[in-house]
């Protein structure tokens, strides 16, 4: 009998599309595997078994009928807790919205259950969708499924967890500073962030509202390409939404023959030396390196002068914690309870910042950002390349690197799209990441790199 | 003996390619009339002379040698003083910066010099190029060549003055809420606010990067886009530099025939109504729109819901006070005598607003750069069409009307692009002004639609 969470969203859509299982019969596995298996994991806030049960026989009546809606049709997903989902609490991973329910699907979801998506539940991540941790005091400590004891990274640090642990084969994350891609990276999973304005953030509660993205997390490059198509497209309703380009697409055509990166022109900026990884992890990005050499690829060390990663970390941090205390102004005075102190100190301090200092943060981030497009064009490159995240999952209550968003940040200060993909283990059996940061609306590029890089493995 | 300081910019260059006359008796003709006229109209801060003069004599040897470097080479121009030319001073219009004399050109600057054109000198305005009267304390209150007394808008007060006065067939301005395009409305020239990195910022003293523009204004839509067209282009030195598409151009092809914009979609906002334009100006602009329908464009009535003309305005005010502070934060502090009592207290209040605010004020531009957007696509429009500004200039030591960037902040605040052109005259015969905000680096598409309009006078 077929172990319906061991396979990717592309293999259950054709198992489904070839009658062999039921999306009732799926979304039951799934869940029988949450229950049995997330008490020690805790990746979910909410597990919504009622509605995915009534989502999959609907699926399943639809299939009867003739009548499918999209190759998501019947196919599992979990959603991290600050998107909306119509009738199931969304958090935000905070106090103070434990009973927040809303009334409608954010519009990302509301895309995905139109195309017959099935919705499993809510995913745990850090408080506030800002902190790397996940070590969240209101809804548990998510462990990384791969070292208990270990974070699953943030913020999506439940949608990571959920994806590793087979509870889902794709997790819908956010990504304000590298929330998809760092939790993605320290769990062994594949995620990407997309082009800013690509995927619709309607419905997910805000966090920095000119850094936000939504995207998804799996554990195959055809499951990313999937559900991003899915969600994208123009929201006239979202102020962030921005238009693609007629034809734009997220799938890729799939790498083949002997030199299937042939022509494609990587950077390696010289900034990977001096963020302070761990030899581990500069160890398995020079061997990566090789890699994408052997598969065709002109990988070239690159200067990407301005950006200094540290300084635009930091000014992005500002630029979240400002935006943060924005969004959650009024709470923050009405219900202080409803926040940990320490994620109330980081909005006040964003609050009390000042005017100058809010343009000096937006100045670094542009500065970086400006810095990549500049080395883009200097190299006629397809993408830069990079470890995801300096470090790989580290024990829960040890100090949080603060290195830990340094190399994913700059994709959100320039708007666009990364993605990452494992890239072998430390000493310790810890996974680790790589990403690559493609042109704007480039989706399906980056896509097919990811897809040579992995399909090596 | 032909009037040179009479023609356009492109006239001139075909006069000195037929050999018709030299680039020394050019300048020396515009030089003779801003020494005769411009004690009244104090257009000028600086005029630049021997270097003008020293110039067109190059340039003359370079023809005379059969080696020419462009169309410009001869063509006289004028510069905003907030613009950096090497050797001259470059005061911003302050009182704080009457010593300043930068050693380097402006990025702008620089590409118009190594296309040979000739600068005759570097033009008043608005203390700081945050303010609309161009009643300049320091520099001098610069009148309106169509009637003394009255303002000549602002900013770039001096820029329109100039071109309206015949000092100079183009004069480069800045435009951070409209400072290109309303004094170009008010003397009865044109200005072009080019797509939002599209030229060059390097080497502008800075009033808000984030919503900072250099172009041009001339009396033609070819001098418009010529000077643009050299202008235009990536700068790895400027933060806020944007790449255009290979093969972009600002030069169009001239409309022609009975119908020469046919297939045009232009959409009149509803908020054209809501912002207290005078009589005459809607008068003007019903008149305009006929004309545009009889040309072939189709005009339709549209609403831009989520664009509250009033309160975006304000944001971006805001805006400019807090990255002005941010832009002279130093000096604010080491030298508030360099700066009149009015620029200080809005730079102040800026400085003071503090993040939230902040914050908020870029989500109202935002909201009505979306909203536009949302128009441009719900529509299928080629251009938004509006007056460029509510009223006539008004007399210096009038009331400053509030209203006055109301309609063309909205372009900066999309960062498309979008060009002012004359509609006719008031009941005192004081011109108006018709702006076309198009597509972004759509310049050629509404420079032709400025050709077909201004044609028909």
């Amino acid at each position: 009998m077929t172990d319906w969470p061991a396979l990717t969203a592309t293999e259950i859509s054709a198992a489904l599309a070839r009658r062999e299982t039921t999306a009732v019969a799926v979304a039951e596995a799934f869940l029988a595997r949450i229950a049995a298996e997330d008490g020690a994991i805790r990746s979910f806030i909410t597990v919504s078994a009622d509605q995915a049960l009534a989502a999959a026989r609907a699926s399943d009546l639809r299939r009867a009928g003739g009548h499918t809606l999209h190759p998501l049709d019947g196919v599992p997903m979990a959603v991290k807790d600050n998107i909306d989902a119509a009738g199931l609490p969304c958090t935000g991973g905070m106090e103070l919205y434990r009973q927040r329910v809303p009334t409608a699907d954010a519009a990302c979801v509301s895309r995905l259950k139109h195309a017959g998506a099935v919705l499993l539940g809510k995913l745990n991540l850090h408080e506030g969708a800002l902190g790397a941790t996940n070590d969240n005091v209101a809804y548990g400590r998510c462990e990384n499924p791969v070292k208990p004891g270990y974070t699953p990274g943030g913020s999506s640090g439940g949608s990571g967890a959920a994806v590793a642990a087979r509870f889902c084969p794709v997790a819908l994350g956010t990504d304000t500073m590298g929330s998809v891609r760092i939790p993605a990276a320290y769990c062994g999973v594949m995620g990407l962030k997309p082009t800013y304005g690509l995927v619709s953030t309607r419905g997910v509660i805000p966090l920095a509202w000119t850094l936000d993205h939504v995207g998804p997390l799996a554990r195959s490059v055809a499951d990313l390409a999937l559900f991003t198509d899915t969600m994208a497209g123009w929201d006239a309703d979202c102020m962030e939404s921005r238009a693609a380009q007629d034809g734009w697409t997220a799938r890729y055509e799939p790498a083949k023959g002997a030199a299937p990166l042939a022509g494609v022109m990587l950077g390696r900026p010289a900034q990977v030396d001096a963020v302070g990884c761990q030899p581990a992890v500069l160890a398995a990005f020079d061997a990566a390196l090789e890699r994408l050499a052997a598969l065709g690829a002109t990988v070239r060390r690159i200067e990407v002068p301005g950006w200094d990663p540290g300084k635009a970390r930091r000014g992005g941090l500002l630029i979240s914690e400002a935006e943060g205390a924005f969004a959650h102004a009024a709470e923050m005075d009405t219900r202080p309870e409803g926040f940990t102190e320490g994620f109330l100190m980081m909005l006040h301090y964003g609050r009390d910042a000042g005017s100058l200092r809010i343009v000096d943060a937006q100045r670094r981030i542009r500065e970086a950002g400006h810095a990549c497009d500049a080395a883009f064009r200097a190299h006629a490159l397809d993408a830069l390349v990079m470890p995801t995240a300096p470090q790989a999952a580290f024990p829960h209550g040890a100090p949080v690197p603060a290195n830990q968003a340094d190399l994913t940040a700059l994709a959100n200060f320039t708007g666009r799209p990364a993605v990452s993909v494992p890239m072998g283990t430390d000493g310790d059996g810890l996974p680790l990441g790589i990403q690559f940061v493609g042109r704007h609306w480039g989706e399906a590029a980056i896509l097919r790199m990811a897809d040579a890089f992995t399909a090596q493995h």
